[in-house]
């Protein structure tokens, strides 16, 4: 598709057919990326697989980072849902403390394996600080705020320790097994020590 | 000093000479990396600065890993002694366990930032799994070991979960202010939230 025929509207009216141009753009260099690698793609080589101009994907994305950065944060959303679906249908907080962290852990795994080149981008944007990370964090931390709270209304777990000062706590805790860079690091023992890190969370949550 | 002033004995009769030697080599090469970086050094490069020749120094060494690991080893054990000394100083288990963790990050923090060159011989070890790995790790192990059993006989920790895995756990939910590697990526707010999760795993202990 060429630029003339396609003439993007000025940023201040964006409208539904600039979101589809956009994931348009986003999956195809998603495709891109998985074949050829994120440090090895240019915008121009972007460009003439997707069929746009260079400077017409310039319209939408800024650089390559931005465009790394818009896959990433779907990779963000799409973890982040699978455990919220799971933490919906768990019934205590206990179970949902569990269930959180193991799913989190799962989807970076097969993200990790069954996805390599887009796992790479993913560690790239959360490596740079790029907003992903920012995305992935706070969603997380939201996540994780809900459940302490359910399980601070229910007796389940302790009252005393400041709300944040808890959850920052934990993130910091299972971090090993929820940051993609680091869980690379940890696949050693990986399911073993994942849930006896869940247990050590559990206990000193005991009210 | 040539080859020929200074022939090493076969290896089955290493002495006090050939240690002597070994140190030397250990400690040019610390300071040739700390100039030039692990990288970029060969162990030609090596030998030239120390004025021996290549084959002498395989004979004490078969690779440059292997003298970056000599030297990783060198820096785990001095950051090991420094926490043991602390931990030998101070009186209960909740007051060892605090300074056991916080003694650990201010050395990792110092090699991080008083001799960057150094901390990347160090973490390069790390990555590639060699045995300082497994020294820093099985020395941590062992003096956490030690401070929980403390404080179980001195009814400060719980008891009912076992040994081993409250030691795993632990070391888990630590490691992100423990690996050097990882600790590179947790330096925002780093005491704060260092202290916090001492905190969250003090409570995961309480009887």
């Amino acid at each position: 598709m060429s630029e003339t025929m396609f003439p993007p509207p000025p940023a201040s009216h964006r409208g539904p057919v600039d979101h589809a141009v956009r994931d348009e753009i986003i999956k195809a260099a998603g495709d891109h990326f998985r074949h050829y690698g994120y440090a090895k793609t240019t915008v121009s080589d972007l460009a003439k697989a997707i069929g746009f101009s260079k400077a017409y994907i310039y319209k939408f994305f800024p650089s390559k980072q931005a465009i790394g950065e818009a896959i990433g944060a779907g990779c963000a959303t799409t973890i982040l849902e699978a455990a919220r679906a799971e933490v919906d249908r768990t019934s205590t907080a206990t179970g949902k403390l569990r269930i959180l962290f193991k799913t989190l852990t799962v989807k970076c795994l097969e993200l990790l394996f069954e996805d390599k080149k887009l796992y790479d981008v993913v560690s790239c944007a959360i490596l740079e600080r790029w907003g992903v990370d920012v995305i992935y964090t706070e969603g997380l931390t939201a996540l994780l705020r809900q459940v302490i709270l359910e399980g601070r209304e229910s007796g389940e777990f302790e009252r005393k320790t400041p709300l944040d000062e808890t959850c920052r706590a934990i993130m910091s805790a299972m971090s090993p097994f929820t940051h993609p860079v680091m869980l690379e690091m940890n696949l050693e023992n990986l399911q073993e020590t994942s849930a006896e890190l869940i247990s050590l969370v559990l206990r000193s949550l005991a009210p």
